[in-house]
């Protein structure tokens, strides 16, 4: 199964013609995903593109399996994320947190105009975080017609996730067991498990986020060379291709409850 | 006592000649506070000033109570928040996303020249909860050597909240049962408990925020007379000036150890 | 007598809930004030915030004074000024002058839409000056429907300053006389009386400002430790609290007049 | 004698080749003038690069005078001004005022590193003057080692053209009396004084200005529809060449000392 | 073949851990190449992400072919490019020419941080294709010690092409001949031949380009409904997936040269 | 003959009183011109200022050829254009990309709102016109009832021009044969033949422009110094008044036919 072939999917908007993304916008509740990852150090073990592979692929299981139920579509992933407490480590791309944002309203601004009724900002980045949220806001505020959201997927099913996973608080971090895990089941060519080494998630402020899994009240920035040697943050020498199928599948149905929802909220 | 004193507090950076200024920042693990809230609808019983007085009472009140162990100053409060979600109501001055983001920013860049080593954005507004993060990675992004924190005062504390509360999920919303409240504490002159009127928070989407102290991973944008026709969501009848020390105590206490533990951080 | 609290005043609009907010909005020739001052250094007699604290007492007095004549509001001042020529004193935060700019028409915008005939930017800063001149003229040019109007306070009233004050030209400069009069009468726990100390306000070019009764047509930058050792331009030495009552009751005056001819303008 | 002509004159940047702009920019003291005028309706009588033309002949008339004392060099003129309130005529372009701003600071940046010790900022055009006296301020924060100085060039010398002209206050207006005068002497062939129709200058303000000569510390903006049918403020009517030269020389005049002294300046 | 697989290509940034991209940076002569496409109409047969599949297709596969002889790696493609044209059919998302000019400014900012001794920004769309040359000179500025260059692949070997095709001028556009016979060749399962329906191109201006070989120095801007009623321009009838073989190895082996060249001005 | 004074022309914009304009503007058809320049060194025989005279004279002719057939007028130059490349000589003024591109659309925004029908930006700087033709592109996509041409004027007639020229391929570079020859015709008090020294313009890459009459697919950013040791590129040595009066016609003569076809389209 190949995740990341631009237009190959029967929900993506990059394969149809025209015609056909205007017969999925025009119908009732429609719906487009926009994938939002980063290009940037992923570990030693990790391809660069990570993030981006994984919101792709989050998005566009979880809205083929929405496709039956309704209008949904999803657009190609917005690699150009903002990273820069990344960067010392090198191998990153980064966009300034308000490019990021302005790109953000005017895909949304573009994507919007054709008509669709609902629109997921769907992301796989923790540096987007807060920027994808701004978004959902800045975006839902000029289109007052369309039903707006944004979500991290990882934010999503924690408790799920507890239950499938090995590694204690601390495990689950950039390029960890989880992000790993999911890489081996998708994109076994791009993952050196060999190399996978990581320094569990130390957080200097027990408010603040310090696992995938454990988010926190409290932002604080600090470069990652700051938490690890090698770029990857936790454990992901406990990840193996099997568990990540089932942390892929856990997100994957979180997601598409979203998108549920979303279709009825937008379908009034 | 009277919180919204233009410089009258001893942490004031507003009440201070630029000398006392310097002789705080100077000091090692020096950190400066900025709160942040609104200018918006907050239903028929609060003013609209209502998230810039708790943003502020709540900031300069745990720098008072820090300042004997570390050196400390509070800005004065940001009023001009991003509140779109509210215009429908009046009385209410917004900010677009991105100019919030530049003004935090400005702040952020002029006042950490003067030499402090750590910043602590201190938010009392929701809709400004994804900007003013989005901004601690920004600011931090290009001020590697300060130590940068934002925090939303609410999203602290919410189980020690849960203790003092009388309403259920739902009742604690946007100038509900807590602000309500607090606010009854600190400025019972702007309240007019009589006039409390609020609408129970019911998200459609079971995985956003439906309470101040229940956020969730989902953003989703909603006008807020989607939610109340009064324009205050939540339980606000419930409120008393009693219970309102009460939780004003929790989060000073709350963003006390957060400047303590900031302190800690900027001093290395 | 206080100024500076948060919605105290019966035409502050931090103090309403919306709906009084909307029925002042509503009133024909209904006007706005926003006091706009800085946070900057003032010698070493006066705080930082004397421009905000100042432009706020004006704007507020006058307007309380003109309320039962007129609907007007004022809202909470904004200290975020444009201030690069002190920063070499330190104690300052400084906006780039396009983001101020930018800071005044977003607030006009938001303002404005609450349905106010008319605005007034009542500036307390001279560095302010010519940008709130300039917003006036931008904000104007958007809202053609508003009377919109922008005024330095200090800059009013020159000949009856004149008669009032015991220093020669030079003498009223930045925390000079006539600021250090007007908040030892205002503000007199913020003042240090004895601590004042300044440098006479002599301009290298005659057709420029050197004094604050004495504007000239010629714009000249200068940072302002070439004027002034402690920062303090003038003869604050000359100040007393019951000559600041009287510049005081000058300034209110002269602002009350503006706000009379506004309002007449508005209602046409 | 013609004014407008790029590169003609000896102090013309435009006219010299880079070798010899070098030479002056090196030298002791050096100043570059940019003179600002705009595009915009003149009344019936008067082309619509009014302003333009009579900032360029005064700067480049004072700069001529000048270059055997001092290192100086003008460049062409911005015709792009600020002139949203003469848009309802027709005829007219104009920039918005941030726009304008940052042209300003962008022509500033490219000139002084060229190595000038000094910029006068020659403004012609009075909906730029603000902005202008901003431009001087934003510019001389960001190259505090040059000596900038912004002017409207109409703002000098009152006394002097009082005693020339025949009409009473009000009678100086936009392409009223002085204006008319002026481009009479200047360029005769752009000019129809027999189509010179105005009307007199009266603001509702009487802080405002009503006459070039009489300025106020008040701004207000004001579409000129409201003031003229024709376009023209004042007395254009009485207009003559003679006078035009009359008013030139004074203005020339003023200007001159301003280089002077910035000459002065510019040299320690 | 597959193209369009993130990460794939052994020349591919994203699909390398960051150690591997920072041991190509440091290399001399590395390069970087970013595609630029767009999501928009391309007639009833082609999808909306033709020029991205293209863009991409012929950069990954010149460079894949260079790599023997010089350090290179190519981004993943930048899918949202300036369409305003191509609008009034839908399926269509585009920036603003600014907006997509930042866009490339910022990724070659962050790209070449890395220490990259060039940057090659390949285009596929024609509405880019200005801006792209504007990016090279405004990046070129910034970065004056990296060789900058960009280019529209189609631009390139036009008299090649011209051997091959069997359309007259005007037959290769806007999805004509040659994009629908290269992506026949590249992704047939986004291409339906029998869908194929195009107009000739005919420019009102015989100074502008009117055939994909045939550019013109004038630049005229008009919306494609205004060129063809199924979006598409020229003869997408003649399109086979033999042909399409062929343009495109004509349009990899122009790009091989450029890259060939380009490591050798970097090198030095 | 001077084109270059302000306003003399009778189709010059500046010239005229504004009902003048505005009945040009109600015209069918009716166009504006403007002439994009530059103030950028040209060697040490011609005059900074050499692009906007050159740019302005073409524009300006062309456009009074044509008058009697058609309505049109001509702006005054922009004379702050894009020279990067050039700044390492010095006497040149260079605004950023993004900030020429934001001042030609704000002026094109301001001139099409006085409704002309059409509108022709004419370029006369290399480094202008990629973002003259993106200007083309934004502009054209806001303002669609308009039409919008863009060209930069050496690049017309290339054929014509090669009969006149005696240099080869290399010669006719930035102030080379051409430029040279036209700008001793038209201001040869401004011109220093005896000065004249260039380098034949040599690229690096062939598929790159090395030619005011070879313009090439790819373009590739240089300073000017890495070509020329004086700034000039070419042989402005073989430059003669006689062939510079030829050049210029060829150019009006080619522009007049773009006015003419432009008039045509903008008529229907």
């Amino acid at each position: 199964m190949v995740y990341d072939t631009i237009g190959a999917s029967p929900v993506a908007w990059a394969g149809k013609p025209y015609p056909a993304v205007r017969d999925v916008a025009e119908r009732d509740g429609s719906t487009v995903v926009v994938p939002i990852g980063s290009l940037e150090q992923h570990g030693h073990h990790l391809p660069t593109s990570t993030d981006t592979i994984l919101a792709d692929a989050v998005a566009t299981t979880a809205a083929e399996r929405a496709a039956d139920a309704m209008p949904v579509l999803v657009t190609p992933p917005i690699w150009t994320g903002h990273s820069p407490h990344h960067t010392p480590f090198g191998g990153t791309a980064s966009l300034d947190g308000d490019d990021l944002l302005a790109l953000l309203e005017s895909v949304a601004e573009t994507v919007l105009r054709e008509g669709f009724d609902g629109l997921l900002l769907l992301n796989g980045h923790g540096g987007n975080g807060a920027l994808v949220s701004s978004a959902t806001s800045t975006i839902g505020a000029v289109h007052r017609a369309a039903e707006v959201l944004g979500v991290t997927y990882f934010d999503l099913g924690a408790e799920r996730i507890g239950e499938i996973r090995d590694s204690d608080r601390g495990g689950a971090g950039h390029a960890g067991e989880v992000e790993t895990s999911m890489l081996a089941h998708l994109r076994p060519d791009l993952v050196d498990l060999d190399a996978a080494e990581g320094t569990p998630w130390e957080s200097p402020y027990d408010r603040s986020r310090d696992d995938l899994s454990h988010p926190g009240p409290l932002s604080a920035y600090a470069d990652f060379d700051a938490y690890s040697e090698t770029g990857a943050v936790g454990t992901p020498e406990l990840a193996t291709a099997e568990k990540g199928e089932r942390f892929f599948e856990v997100f994957v149905d979180e997601v598409g409850d979203v998108l549920e929802r979303l279709h009825a909220q937008a379908s009034e």
